[in-house]
């Protein structure tokens, strides 16, 4: 079956890729121009770079040390190779299927006899293979070989590709398997991908060697580094963590991976563990948009409650690595959190790196932007993952790849199948047709303008003798949502909203789900956002654009009304804000300026920096008693959609005035 | 004369340092402790880790590529040599003079024929000279040498010290002079060091080659990187720049420098420049301690208003430098804001770094420690400049030597002359024997337990015939301060209060600076601290620390109450405060925990999750009415001291309760 996930066991499957089918609107517009823009796009600079021609150049024996391309460049050529697996099985694309071949022969030419499949290493003067586990991502890049050829024998069958990628597999099982050297990769990824293609191939030694890596993780079994061990999780195993910490693309690919083995293996303990981590890791050090890693240092987690939204790293890339460990978190659990946290995820990561066009990316996704970024040159490598606008690519260029193979995979993450029904976790225009036990047909089209409006019209597409259950996510933000069938409404709460039945061709079910942009406040303890709310208007987070103020440089100074609701307009929402006119002062440092603006309200504390400690707020100014002098209305918009019309400053979580003084202050 | 820094003109002159002795207390300890211990674990620790025995290696024709240490590690010998030397001069330590010997006995041996002397390149096998300007830190560590020969001149005179850093500064001319390569360093530092060398030995060349090095900078001299040209400042030149940016300790060596070469060439705009970027960064990109540089990807300055107290990384060396700058600009304008902004550096980020007993630093300053660090091994190197502990030595270690250096010539920036009198500017407890023109001694003994009282008696110690002026600086801070001289108490305001008099032997004038501690509030703008306040005494920024508290957990959920004065206690102060019950729901993010603690104050706003919009601030409890339920005293300790007892999480600013519900929300 086709699928990019596919486990043994689970409280719920997947369905095939063949079984849905994006018909439009948002996520099938962006489907279709990863498959008629990215895909190229990538393949493009992979050959303008060189890294493409790294693979020739092992072959002619013509490599050596200095090879163009950090050492993990072969996996960007294998992700966009996965991308095109899935994209050619979902359309038959032959320009598809000609560039998997047209790359496939380049890569086959260099591998090993011995199956070995690196060009960074091991050739012409490199490194000898194996001698920087800690940085070398040698076992990185076959791990992505690897997902690869899943894409590729799910989606078409064994061909070149799965047949080298077996070889690769098998010359890791063969070094590192039990009484080879115990050694792992400084980047988890090996696991994931030597635990699905073992899956895919029924084939036992992967899915062993991948128990094995994961084992020998969390033991100090690398090389100590100066960010330390946490840096690429070695520091704890993997079972006795509490929380993800460290680089945060590595953390989220050994969570993948850590459920694959545990459903695998029965091994309850461990997904326990990782379901535990997620807990607290979501709950802790994740942004509202679902973005993961504070740090840009080390492109990881912080702490607990360090999450900056201006220094926010939130990697692209970590965006896709936590859907895929949500994935299957939920494939094993049923549980619908870890398909909210994808909803959120997709909506405020995943959408928001490419640009329209699909030929640039975001890789840092900060929530707050200061100063407006620079215009990119589109036939520019750009150096820095922050930036403030997309770039056509990166030095570090992980990101684009990413992003394809996820969207060319996009619609088995939509809907899932237990042995009484189907349900469908996010939605989007799309054709299902998925067959139940027993023969049971489940086949429905959705319609729906969601996330801009937020009906979602399920109709049943083939009769069905025996009952069964149409099950429909009510996302947790969702209070208030409706379902309508046979004509009768009733509320749904949060969680699986479920209808059986018999059902009939052209049967109708229509959820309702609530779009009124809402405030959002932060916990207390997340110290960068203190005194902020933001706004989300269904799964999307809004922001304020420094460019939609009459005067952009005031969103610096932007201060909105929490006692006036946000109401929605088309494309996003209005706020009731001000900008304070605040004065420079440079000295006495913390300067507190005098606020001058129309209407002085109590954003000067007493009792500044002369010392004497009084009331703070309240203490000045005779508050919104100036009625509405200065309030104007704020236009927000889907933060995924920032900087798409040129460099922009931009905030999502917005300072709220203080409130009126009170008696007692 | 004797003193780090002598302009050839400006408002104000240095004294020399043997006209200044610190006789104990806060400062007086501290540089008994530096020369005591800090100089020779200085030296013990670069002989342990070879970077001592890398002039050897040179001498003797056997180093190579592989040599121990980075770059800029000889560098370090000659901070320590600078500190040697000032030592040395200020005391007649046999000890340090022995040493100083020792060391230059070794570095000599090390000097190319031509001049040249670097360890890390140029010798056997090694990068040839100036091949990496951008990361090899050839001139800065030339630079280095320089200011060590300095002091060595100015403190002792001509030795073989001084003697090969002429050879040196010869060789950088030559090299880098009119008609010879147009290259810059990618660490400022060969500017300030040349412009000090040649005023100390009046030679123009040096003072010229400064010049020239400082204008090449700012036009894409060095090759891009990936951090961009602003890290080494070669983005813009020093002339045009609104702001520091980049690498803190480059921007402000730089300067630095500038002051210097503007100060010598009678260039207006170039020194209007330096102090316009002073203003600006002071006012939005330093921390209330002073400390600066906001990012540790980069040890740098962030955007104006990127100032997070978390992931502060406020080097200790970028403090050191920050003073050097703003003596510079103090000496050149007279203006107090500069030595305003060198207590609070002095008190807060020099003061901070090392550990009693002078053997630990801290690098990295952050204003706020969430997790505790662990126990530093005193036996080991610190890889990391992030550690919550102060460390014996680190990988990167150039802090302790700068500190080291600072602290052997402190007494120097204690007081300035001018023509009329004696301007006091840091206050502690020491000896001036200083003299006018004409021939009118200023000579003064100070008494005084600043900062933990904020009583300053100068008590005059010798006649003299023509009046002078004494004048004492007010702080900034220091609202209420008065003065009392022939039993007339006056206020005094910010700024010098002076006192013009044929002053006689026995005479005191007593300055009294109001130490109550204060609150201090940010700027709204900086977004990292909003709804925080910050509590100060006198020059010392106060924290909280988490083995103060009754459960250390609750440091992370404290609040204190804006309406309670932070009142004095010995060695700190008291703050009313309490910690927020927080419960965690780990889902949907964000979580906005119930609030359970005693008194329910308005801590939980309305209109979450859920998506109604609701007003925030006073929406739930019944606030202050509960009484002083849960409400306690939170002890505050200076902020240099934190972390001295152990490990502990730490905060400065701390978040304020909201206040009461007001009628109107």
């Amino acid at each position: 079956m086709t699928s990019p996930v596919l486990p043994s066991r689970g409280r719920v499957r997947p369905l095939a890729l063949a079984q849905v089918s994006l018909t439009g609107g948002f996520w099938g517009s962006r489907q279709t121009v990863n498959a008629t823009a990215t895909l190229a796009h990538c393949e493009s600079w992979m050959e303008r770079l060189g890294w493409l021609a790294n693979f020739d150049r092992v072959a002619d024996g013509t490599t050596g040390p200095d090879r163009p391309g950090w050492p993990f460049s072969d996996s960007e050529v294998y992700k966009l190779l996965e991308a095109l697996s899935w994209e050619s099985a979902r359309t038959g694309d032959p320009e598809a299927e000609a560039a998997i071949k047209r790359l496939t022969a380049r890569i086959a030419r260099a591998q090993d006899p011995d199956g070995y499949l690196n060009t960074c290493f091991g050739h012409g003067g490199q490194r000898p293979r194996y001698s920087d586990l800690e940085g070398g991502h040698e076992l990185y890049n076959t791990g992505h070989l690897l997902q690869a050829a899943v894409a590729r024998l799910r989606g078409h069958g064994e061909d070149e590709l799965v047949r080298l990628a077996r070889r690769a597999a098998d010359h890791v099982c063969r070094t590192f398997g039990p009484g080879g050297r115990a050694g792992i990769c400084g980047h988890p990824e090996i696991e994931v991908g030597l635990a699905e293609f073992g899956r895919a191939l029924g084939e036992e030694r992967y899915l062993e060697q991948a128990r094995l890596f994961l084992d020998r993780r969390g033991h100090g079994t690398l090389r100590d580094i100066p960010l330390g061990r946490a840096y690429f999780q070695d520091d704890v195993p993997v079972r006795e963590a509490r929380v993800w910490r460290g680089h945060a693309v590595r953390a989220l690919y050994l969570a993948a991976a850590a459920v694959d083995v545990a459903v695998e293996r029965g091994d309850d303990e461990l997904l326990g563990a990782v379901e535990r981590q997620w807990e607290r890791s979501v709950a802790r050090r994740t942004y509202i948009t679902g973005g993961m890693g504070s740090r840009h240092q080390d492109e990881g987690f912080g702490e607990d409650w360090e999450l900056p939204p201006d220094r926010a790293y939130c990697e692209t890339c970590a965006g896709v690595a936590s859907i895929m460990v949500s994935w299957r978190l939920h494939l094993a659990t049923g549980d619908v959190r870890y398909t909210d946290l994808i909803e959120r995820t997709l909506y405020n990561v995943i959408a928001t790196s490419p640009s329209a066009d699909g030929r640039a990316f975001f890789y840092a996704n900060p929530l707050h932007q200061r100063v407006p970024g620079r215009p990119a040159d589109p036939a520019e490598v750009s150096p820095r993952a922050e930036a403030g606008e997309r770039a056509a690519w990166f030095d570090v260029s992980c990101c684009p790849t990413n992003v394809a193979r996820t969207l060319a995979a996009l619609h088995g993450y939509l809907a899932t199948s237990d042995d009484d029904g189907l349900q469908i976790h996010q939605y989007a225009s799309c054709r299902i047709r998925a067959e139940l036990p027993g023969g049971r047909a489940a086949a429905v089209d959705v319609e729906t303008a969601y996330p801009e409006g937020g009906t979602v019209r399920v109709r049943i597409a083939a009769d069905a003798d025996e009952p069964w259950t149409l099950a429909l996510r009510v996302p947790a933000w969702a209070a208030g949502a409706t379902l309508t069938e046979g004509g009768r409404t009733r509320p749904v709460g949060p969680g699986l909203a479920r209808v059986r039945r018999a059902f009939r061709a052209g049967d109708e079910i229509v959820l309702d789900l609530p779009m009124e942009p809402r405030f959002t406040w932060p916990d207390p303890r997340i110290d960068a956002v203190r005194g902020c709310v933001a706004v989300e208007r269904g799964p999307e987070v809004l922001c304020a654009e420094s460019r939609d103020l009459p005067d952009p440089g005031a969103l610096g100074s932007l201060v909105v009304d929490p006692r006036s609701a946000p109401r929605a307009v088309p494309g996003g929402a209005l706020v009731r804000g001000r900008a304070l006119a605040l004065d420079d002062r440079p000295w006495p440092y913390p300067a507190v300026p005098a606020v001058a603006g129309p209407a002085a309200e109590p954003t000067e504390p007493a009792g500044t920096v002369a010392g004497a400690a009084e009331p703070v707020a309240g203490a000045a100014g005779a508050a919104g008693a100036a009625g509405d002098g200065g309030w104007t209305d704020v236009p927000l918009r889907p933060y995924h959609a920032w900087a798409r019309r040129g460099p922009s400053s931009m905030r999502i979580f917005l300072p709220i005035a203080p409130p009126p003084p009170s008696e007692g202050a």
